[in-house]
C-alpha cells in the first residue's frame, strides 16, 4: 500500500529515522542491530537507533551479528556534517552487564522509556523524519514509575496532540481504531459521534498522504449485524455511527458505512476499500493478526511528528535469541519513510 | 471434521433428514430443489422437504430445475413403507401463485415458521433424525406475529430445552457462542460462571458425537489482551473465564484459556484445537466468516433433537434465480447426519 516516496534519492537527502531499542530484555536490541545492515532499510532512510550501545554490543555478540560502526552522543545529532552512515544513539541509561534478557525490571522499564523521550524530543526538534519504536514491556514501564499504559498516550502526552488513534496497516488490511484499550463493558460508553468522525477524518488524511489520493473508507457497526435496524443494541449504529458517516461525507471524505462487522472482513470488501475504522480493539485486532501476523505495522494518527512502531510485543521467550523476525520492523520504517515524504 | 457416520448403509437404512423450506420468497426453495438430486446427499440420507409443493413447482420452473418427484402429505412419514426417496412434505401453508420473491410477507413468515414447527414436531415423534434449516427472513416472522427473533429460540421453545447455543461449524474452524444477539453495551452482563460453563459442556458433548474423542477447546477472553491481568475490562477473564475454564478441565473436558482474542484465530492455534468458545457474536463471527464464507454450517447445541442450518441469510437479492450455491445446505446436512449417528 505504501508507495509514496518514489523519488530517487542521493544517500545524504534520505530522511534520517530514529529507531527506539525497545525493552532492553526483549527482541528490540536484536532487531535493532538486522535493521542497521538492512538494504530494504537502508535504501529509504538513514536508520538511527536510540538505545544503549553497551546493550547492543552484548545482544550483537550473542545473536553473532556485526557490532553498530557509528556509535554518537545525542548532541551531535542533526548537526553538521550531517548523518549519511546508520549509527547508535547511545543514551546510556543502563549498566547493559546488569540486563538479564527475558526479564521484567524497573531498570529495563525506565531505559525504554528514556529512549522514547528522546527520540519525541529529536522528532519535534525535526532532527530526526520521524520516529519508529520496538515493543516496550508494560509491566517493567510500570515498575518504572512511568504513567503510561503504552506508546501511544506517551506520543500523545509528549506531543500535546488533541486527538490521536491507532492505525494498523499491513499490505493485506489496514484497520483503525475508535477505542483500544479499555475493557469491553466500558468501551460502548468511549463511543461518541465527535470521536467516530475523528478517526475517520484522521484515517483519511493519512492515507491521503501515503496514497497521495483519497482512499475509500469503511465502517464498521459496533453490534451484531450492524443492530439490524435497531433490533440490537442501544441504537449506536443509528445515533453516533451514522451520523459520523454522514459528517464524514459531507467534508468529502469516501466513507461508508455502519457496515456488519462480519461482512466487513470478507475478501470482496477488502478489494474495495482502503482501510476500515473500527469500534474496538478486538474488532480490528482478530482479523488483521489473521491476514497480517507479525508483518503489521500500528501507525499513531494525529501527532504532529510521524510515529509507527512493529506490530508485536517484546517476545521474551526468544529474546536475544538470534531468532528475530525484522519483517514487521522493516515494514515500519517502510510506512514511517512514506508518511514523513505525504507531509 | 465431520468425519463420523463412515458405515455403509443400504438406501432403506439412511436416516431420514427433515430439511425446512425456509422464507418461500427466499432462495430456500431453490437450494431445496437443488438438494433433492444432490448426490453428496443422497448417499448418506434421505431429505423430505418440509415446505409448499406449489411454491417448489413454481421455482423449479423458472429455475430450470426438475419438479420433486414424490410429494406426500405429512401423516404419512414415518409409517409404512418407509421413506426410501427424496420427498416434499407439502404443508400447504399458503397460495403459492402469490408469492413474489425477494419480498418482505406476513405470509411467507407465517409459511416459514409452520415448517419448523412441523419439522420440529416429526423429529420430536422420532420420524426425521435430525432437522436442516433454510434461512428465513426474520422482517417477514415478525410480520407474522412470530415473537421469536430467529430459528435458535424457536427451537428452544418448542422442544423446551434448559440450554442451548450456537455453534458455527467448518473444515477450518468451529466457534461456539456464549451470547448472539445481543447488543455489545448489554453483552457483558449475561455472562456468567455457569452459562461459559455450560458453553464449554456443550461444545465438548457435540464435537465428542461427531468426532468419536473428546475434542480440544480454547476459550476466548472477553477484553483486549484477555484483561491483561486485570488491566483492561471488569476482571471478567479472572472471575468468570478462568473459574468456568478450571470447572470444565474437573470435568474432564480439555479446555484452556482465557486467550486474547486476537491469538485465539492465529493458524498455528487452530491448528491444535477443535473448537474456539467465544464469548460474543463478532469475536466468532469475524473470523468465521473470513475463513468460512458460504461453506459453513450452523448447529443448535443443547437441544433433545438434532438441528442444523445454513450460514447464510435469504439472499433476496438473487431468489428464484437459478444461481443459489447449495455447498452451505449441504454441508449442513453433512453435519446433521454425523450428529444423528453420535448419538
Amino acid at each position: 500500500m505504501a508507495k509514496g516516496n518514489k523519488r530517487s534519492k542521493t544517500r545524504a537527502s534520505l530522511p534520517v529515522v530514529a529507531v527506539t531499542m525497545g525493552d532492553p530484555a526483549g527482541v528490540g536490541p536484536e532487531l535493532s542491530l538486522r535493521i542497521l545492515t538492512e538494504s530494504r532499510v537502508l535504501g529509504e532512510c538513514v536508520p538511527v537507533i536510540f538505545g544503549d550501545a553497551g546493550v547492543l554490543a552484548r545482544v550483537a555478540e550473542r545473536c553473532e551479528l556485526p557490532r553498530p560502526s557509528e556509535v554518537i552522543a545525542i548532541e551531535r545529532l542533526g548537526r553538521p556534517p550531517a548523518l549519511t552512515a546508520p549509527a547508535v544513539m547511545d543514551l546510556k541509561t543502563l549498566d547493559a552487564a546488569a540486563v538479564e534478557p527475558g526479564r521484567v525490571s524497573a531498570d529495563c522499564g525506565r531505559a525504554a522509556y528514556k529512549y522514547i523521550e528522546s527520540a519525541i524530543a529529536a522528532a519535534k526538534a525535526g532532527r530526526v523524519a520521524a520516529v519508529v519504536t520496538n515493543p516496550i514491556n508494560k509491566e517493567s514501564i510500570s515498575l518504572a514509575g512511568v504513567g503510561f499504559p503504552g506508546h501511544t498516550e506517551i506520543f500523545a502526552a509528549l506531543t500535546g496532540a488533541a486527538r490521536v488513534c491507532m492505525m494498523l496497516a499491513s499490505e493485506k488490511l489496514t484497520v483503525s481504531f475508535v477505542t483500544t484499550h479499555v475493557g469491553l463493558a466500558d468501551m460502548p460508553g468511549q463511543l461518541s459521534r465527535r470521536r467516530i468522525l475523528d478517526v475517520i477524518e484522521l484515517t483519511d488524511q493519512a492515507l491521503t498522504a501515503i496514497k497521495g489520493h483519497r482512499p475509500r473508507l469503511l465502517v464498521c457497526g459496533l453490534n451484531p449485524h450492524a443492530g439490524e435496524h435497531g433490533l440490537f443494541g442501544r441504537r449506536e449504529e443509528q445515533e453516533l455511527i451514522e451520523p459520523a458517516v454522514a459528517d464524514a461525507r459531507a467534508e468529502g471524505i469516501d466513507a461508508a458505512g455502519p457496515l456488519p462487522p462480519d461482512a466487513a472482513f470478507l475478501p470482496a470488501r477488502l478489494a474495495g476499500a482502503d482501510a476500515i475504522v473500527c469500534m474496538y480493539h478486538d474488532q480490528g485486532h482478530v482479523p488483521f493478526k489473521m491476514l497480517a501476523f507479525d508483518t503489521g505495522v500500528n501507525i499513531t494518527l494525529g501527532l504532529p511528528i510521524v510515529r509507527t512502531s512493529v506490530d508485536h510485543g517484546t517476545a521474551f521467550d526468544i529474546a536475544w535469541g538470534g531468532k528475530a523476525d525484522p519483517t514487521s520492523l522493516i515494514q515500519a520504517i517502510h510506512w514511517a519513510v512514506a508518511l514523513a515524504a505525504g507531509r
